[in-house]
């Protein structure tokens, strides 16, 4: 339908995250985005989220761990001329493909930077799903912690810890627990049950927005790490959190509570 | 068309995040929870960012400051029969209606609480359209601090900051200033940048969403407070966060980089 670019006239390429999975969470300006391009570039299993949003597409595919081939790939494919997705689950700003980008967009000359045409489309991220689903855990300050050490050393994602929890900020922690990182999350608990209570509400949700969607409420002390994996994200109260009936919610009138 | 619920036969409560005013940012989710209300709550500048959504449906205002009352006038609505939607900007689980509704519902005997059907609809929060806006600086481990000091302590919000100091994290401040509380987050600016390079991008987004959406990209030595005011986000680097050309990223690759 739409005229080829030509080189000398780079594709429009959108970085855009799909949230968790579910149709109902895929922003209008995501799907547009989407809609409007000829190339998608992503994970199999985040295209596989688009549903009939890929259908007469090109898919450009490429395993878990190579976020690099695919940020160059995009980037690639839009000073070809191709009107390019880079396409992540969650928000694509948040522990997804927009900070690669830029990471080898730095590395590339600057006539071929001037020449692209970036943009980037704000998504749901699994935390504000899993908060969602439990109530308000995130109703006050809180901070993301990723456990992965792939990327990052161990010390830095311990001393974010203890400043988490120093600063008494509720914690979202993604990529908690995988087979071959099996004791990180337990050791978050420790740092972080040593400034707030063992009773401190945890959420703990599973495959969000698919059929097998599970979200568990227990306690800092309780909650069993061997119910994590890699599709958890598990949210840890602050000292103020409470469970009510199903629900956990952060107030944010601790100036009432306190007077 | 649907038949009035009666007061044994509560109506649906729905908790809705409407995003920062952009209707390309509302999620389905939340535009149906919407459309299947007879009733909806909310400050009237949130009720209007519903546009044409809002027509044909009660609405039932209340002022800024006045969060308690529209927290109670929802859990009325629905036990009255009525479905309703208590509408937020942003994502209503972060700074937003749905802690306080619970916070409420907390207060109500346990005879209301069983009758009532709650959900929670997930949306895009300020910082994350200004992120995607300015490019990725979210893209490792960040905090959200507040900076109002209306129902938190100045203390424990100072508590935060140095937290959020010392663990390097990237951190994203609400409601950073308005007439009233001008030298916060001045204060606020002086507390990082005792832990980070004077020139940490910052990107200072206001009025996302709409004709006169302005996201400004500055360090944290050189930002000028007096361009903030209450409907901004003002996000602040970590040590790695990096710009280029107009774009601020931060990397994940610490691995890389330090290797």
């Amino acid at each position: 339908m739409t005229e080829t670019a030509t080189a000398d006239n780079p594709g429009k390429l959108w970085i855009v995250g799909m949230g968790p999975g579910d149709q109902g969470l895929i922003t209008p300006e995501a799907r547009q985005a989407v809609e409007a391009s000829t190339d998608l570039v992503g994970y199999r299993l985040y295209l596989d989220l688009l549903g009939p949003l890929a259908q007469a597409r090109r898919r450009h595919e490429a395993a878990l761990g190579e976020e690099i081939r695919r940020a160059d790939m995009a980037l690639d494919l839009a000073l070809e001329g191709r009107n390019t997705a880079l396409v992540s689950s969650g928000d694509a700003g948040i522990y997804a493909m927009a900070s690669v980008l830029f990471e080898r967009l730095a590395e590339r000359p600057p006539e071929e930077r001037q020449r692209l045409d970036i943009n980037i489309a704000a998504g749901v991220s699994a935390m504000q799903v899993a908060a969602a689903h439990a109530g308000a855990p995130l109703g006050h300050d809180f901070c993301t912690v990723s456990l992965s050490d792939l990327l990052t050393p161990w010390e830095v994602i311990e001393k974010r810890l203890h400043a988490a929890a120093k600063g008494d900020f509720v914690v979202a922690l993604y990529n908690p627990r995988s087979e071959r990182r099996d004791w990180q999350l337990n050791h978050a608990r420790e740092i972080l049950q040593a400034h707030r209570p063992a009773d401190t509400p945890v959420v703990i949700a599973r495959h969000l927005g698919r059929d097998d969607e599970n979200v568990e409420t227990n306690t800092l002390e309780a909650f069993e790490p061997a119910h994590v994996d890699m599709l958890a994200v598990v949210l840890v109260g602050n000292s103020q959190t409470r469970a009510i009936d199903d629900w956990v919610f952060t107030p944010r009138g601790y100036a009432n509570k306190e007077s």
